[in-house]
């Protein structure tokens, strides 16, 4: 676990780690929510288009449920969330994406990781060690979904294969580097994941999240039948 | 009712009529979701941005039902919506909002006079008497929601009140200029309206259906404190 500077401890309320969590989680859903709502609209057929807007709707359905978790905690949800709200803007500088499947797969794969990134957030959520999140890091189908659109298409063109792989490889990079930065800059999340037990030096955490994140990406491209 | 060409009558289904009116209803409740999503986005604060997404959001429940609609008069909800796909592209580019405000009004009155028009045209709707598209058409929470964030700072501020009053005359010019092509490029569509049994010239019909949609724009218009 990193050390937490003394003068965060001290500027936090007892439930800072909460709110640093939930927050941490409704800004993911929320931008979910709109980088979907946005794909959907450059989506080629309406059947996409409609399938697309949905699981952006879907990814709403946890907020109720956040919102809960930060009255339970003596905070606000969307006090939470602000510190959160420009994480994805250098994200989105660097990634504008050429066409519908560079933008395909750079929601596949960043939505991919920040996924990872709130199952790893949420493993010890609940004091009592039920799951406090579950709801929220739900599912929603768009894994399947892009596999089912993508990869055949994929499996037929070579060419488009190899500029997906690459275009894949500069994603993650970038989306990694978010998470690593959301961790560094937000230390109390650590006490989320179930590594707040191990003494190691920050290098190693660093290392952890990466590996972790990592393991997923390759799982999850592997999938599409891309190079990670 | 406007007089049905030959041609038209030949080439569509036996229930070509409701094909054209569950394909506009569709349309009209994805292009919510889109429009509402992107202004979402673009809301000054977190609390209007995530109330704005989850009316978003609430625009895509009603496509189970005009899914089924459509599967009930022997059609596809999504090939039904294919010739309604451009229809706000005229509109979208004669309406670029100069900020926050400007946004916010032009949704509020499109999506009002597309609501409106959505009602004219699920009058009739059941052959059994009973409303068919009550679901669809129900009440978002979204003109309320934006008269009570924009109505106090309209109620201060004359000068912004002048400028959106002007706004909102230019952005309802187009929409009902949308409806009005809607009808005369799909007249089936006028077999949904409780003016399916006036034996007026077309010139009749179109003046009707613009006094309707004017009426709720002035209403709307007037929550606002705007000068419609």
């Amino acid at each position: 676990m990193l050390d937490t500077p003394d003068d965060v401890a001290e500027t936090t309320s007892p439930r800072g780690d909460v709110a640093e969590m939930v927050g941490l989680h409704g800004f993911v859903q929320l931008a979910a929510f709109t980088r979907l709502a946005t794909d959907a609209e450059h989506a080629p057929d309406l059947h996409a288009q409609v399938t697309i807007s949905r699981m952006a709707a879907g990814e709403l359905a946890g907020l109720d449920h956040l919102e809960s978790v930060a009255r339970g905690a003596g905070t606000d949800l969307y006090a939470a969330m602000a510190p959160y709200t420009t994480v994805l803007d250098d994200f989105d500088r660097r990634t504008p994406p050429g066409d519908w499947w560079e933008r395909v797969v750079r929601t596949y794969v960043s939505y991919g990781v920040l996924a990872d990134l709130q199952r790893l957030l949420s493993r010890a959520a609940a004091p009592d060690g039920r799951p406090m999140l579950d709801e929220v890091v739900a599912d929603s189908g768009y894994e399947d979904f892009v596999v089912a659109m993508l990869g055949p298409v994929v499996a037929a063109d070579p060419q488009l294969s190899a500029r997906l792989a690459l275009w894949g490889r500069r994603v993650v990079g970038e989306a990694l580097g978010i998470a690593q930065r959301l961790l560094a800059e937000h230390p109390l999340l650590w006490s989320f994941t179930d590594r707040q037990g191990a003494a190691g030096r920050d290098g190693d955490d660093a290392a952890w999240l990466r590996k972790q994140l990592s393991a997923g990406h390759a799982r999850r491209m592997d999938r599409l039948g891309l190079t990670a």
